[in-house]
């Protein structure tokens, strides 16, 4: 009897997770070696409290859809599974539910918490008898997870950000004679700064936008940034930042969480971009503006990278192959075969090489002074934003699936509560 | 000898000002009876200060890459002109720079202080006997000027702030069952509450997500809203919050006051967003994110609306023919034909009836509880977010126009200091 697959998604998602959602359904559609794919509501969880979805009933319609639609369809979870000694229970629930559901092949769609979770799953086999493959499929907008090339999920963000650093440039260069002067964009990246990096995407090679990027690798150093920021308005007559939201100061501490007031002594609530633009304000007295982007970043399947898509796509396509070659405790990574023309490819990599592991910027990547990118950074980013993929509208609006959830009866009587 | 024409750009900048600024370059190269569209640089201080860009050098492909590029390409300013009475200097210098540039047609692209401005300028005819056609073409994403049906930079901001928040929504509803619960987004609009009411637009209109709207129009009631949103909650495990920059408290204060004002003494806002959030996280205890597009908003030409691009286009375009026909002191409207399918002309309505007056939303188009829109608020919105019109892109971003500015020479000796 043909085995089912399980496939979850986990931690924050992307504009671009669904699309190795429907990779692995069409993984799976085109073996004769596994039969269904169940996938998982809201991650890991989902297979503990045995909410399943089937998605063999899927059209071809709900399937295209699915690859354009960003977010998790399933639900994500924000769930870690303890150790097997700490908690056996979880582990001896998770066989439950996979025995009474036929399923030997365990596909998770997530960064290096998700990672973990598999790494752990994937242990079951050897160590607690029952048969599966487990395979991590990566996704992360952070782009932190080590050895593969890139992440899926973070060249759309990347994509988002570049656009939005060269929209608000052009904005504040029409602004600046008589009024704003200073742009601030917070992004994420709470200790990685590829998004912050991909800001310097914005501008020519040659330099022609006066961008400052602050990262979370670089200590924040106030009085060179104001420097930094007088000599761009001296040139250009404006600046815009783009600061991650990891910044710390000297002390490791993040800016964003120092607890200080504004102006008028109240509290800030939160975001280092209003905290930069005090700085600004106070110190060089000029006029500015800022804006977070948060989750918009990462679910703006609007402004997808194709690259990215197809990376999204195709670790989840290759996931099953690995698995049915009878890899277990593997993730599927993209390498990049060469740059111009871009060309890249998917391997598997033991996964307790991934697990808990950031892969952050290295220095080389970061301008001298601290705050920009240098040509390597721009040579590794450029492929990752390149191609536009757009989302079918309707009415005004990206056309977007909303799975409608519906759950595979149970066949376990006990529940199990999270 | 054929006159020239002087075309300008002021206040905030939108994803299709340029469009219009394209439409008077096209409609002035199609008639013989004005000779060339010299751009003022930086709105009416180009005009004032003698700095001019000759348009009739720019190739067709730059007028083409100009109709797709975001932000105002001359440069924009928030100056407004004194009462000759008050300020006649400022009136003779502008009539110097006309005479020495023969200048007998004033074009000036802006919202409403803006059009102010073009009807102190129209008056020169009648008061000052120095013979122009001033016609104001319409520009906010505010949406807020009277009589048309619209205003050009709207469409867009409302496509950029529907899809943003229908993104949004499909992002918390993932995380929700173990992390954030909500989400708050804070849009433009400091009186008027047009671009909040978009984020409705990301919504069926039978109901499917759960969108709390609050509107500057509708005094908050923080009883009233946490109800609100508690309900949200328990039907939909979530719940996504656009609040307009411009919420007011039951004694009229911005929730947002920053305490600072700007150069036209209004209020400057930002940061209700936070301010949101905390409430929501104090008495209802729920995990959030918050974001704040700010100018990502208004610059977003990756997704302008293609109704509000055509629009634009249009009004810059009708503008020349009004002069043509010997009108004077008159604005460019956009009328609404039908609505479905949607047809729309321009016509021309007196600048005195326009100046200075703010276009509200009417209480039908808010739903009875204050926090959603009415089916009557979706079919005029509706429309002005329809198509797409996307820009080309190089390596991954949008390619948008920088104009070199370069100035026509100077003809008078004098300078004139802003």
């Amino acid at each position: 009897m043909k085995k089912n697959a399980f496939y979850a998604q986990s931690g924050g998602v992307t504009a671009v997770i669904n699309a190795s959602a429907a990779g692995v359904i069409d993984g799976v559609a085109e073996t004769n070696e596994i039969d269904k794919v169940l996938a998982g509501k809201n991650g890991i969880i989902g297979a503990l409290t045995e909410e399943l979805i089937d998605t063999s009933t899927f059209s071809e319609t709900t399937i295209e859809l699915l690859k354009s639609t960003p977010s998790g369809a399933f639900g994500s979870c924000r769930y870690k599974l303890g150790s097997f000694e700490k908690n056996p229970k979880e582990y001896e629930r998770l066989i439950e539910v996979f025995e009474a559901h036929n399923v030997g092949y365990f596909f998770y769609n997530g960064g290096g918490d998700s990672a973990d979770t598999c790494l752990k799953v994937s242990k079951i086999s050897d160590n607690l008898g029952y048969p599966i493959k487990a395979i991590h499929i990566p996704k992360t907008v952070d782009n932190d997870l080590p050895i593969t090339d890139c992440s899926p999920g973070f060249g759309s963000v990347a994509k988002y950000i570049a656009t939005s650093t060269k929209e608000a440039c052009h904005d504040v260069a029409s602004m600046c004679k008589t009024s704003t002067k200073i742009f601030v964009l917070e992004v994420m990246g709470r200790h990685a700064g590829w998004i912050a990096a991909a800001g310097g995407l914005a501008d020519e090679p040659s330099g022609n936008l006066p961008i400052v990027i602050l990262f979370p690798e670089i200590t924040f150093n106030e009085d060179k940034f104001l420097k930094k920021v007088e000599n761009c308005i001296e040139k250009f007559g404006y600046c815009c930042v783009v600061v991650s939201e990891g910044l710390r100061s000297s002390d490791g501490i993040f800016l964003s969480e120092q607890g200080t007031t504004d102006a008028f002594g109240h509290a800030q609530l939160g975001g280092v971009a209003p905290l930069i633009s005090n700085i600004i304000s106070k110190k060089l007295g000029l006029k500015y503006h800022w804006a977070v982007s948060d989750y918009l970043q990462r679910s703006a399947g609007h402004i997808a990278s194709k690259t990215d898509r197809e990376h999204a796509y195709a670790v989840g396509r290759e996931a099953v192959k690995f698995a049915l070659e009878g890899k277990n405790s593997v993730m599927a990574s993209i390498v990049r075969v060469r740059n111009d023309p871009y060309e890249w490819k998917i391997s598997s990599v033991n996964l307790d090489e991934v697990a808990n592991v950031e892969k952050k910027l290295s220095r080389n990547l970061i301008s001298e002074d601290g705050f920009g990118i240098t040509p390597a950074c721009r040579n590794y980013l450029e492929p990752l934003i390149s191609g536009e993929s757009y989302p079918a509208y309707n009415n005004g609006t990206p056309k977007y699936l909303t799975i409608k959830n519906k759950l595979l009866k149970k066949r376990l009587l006990k529940e199990y509560l999270i």
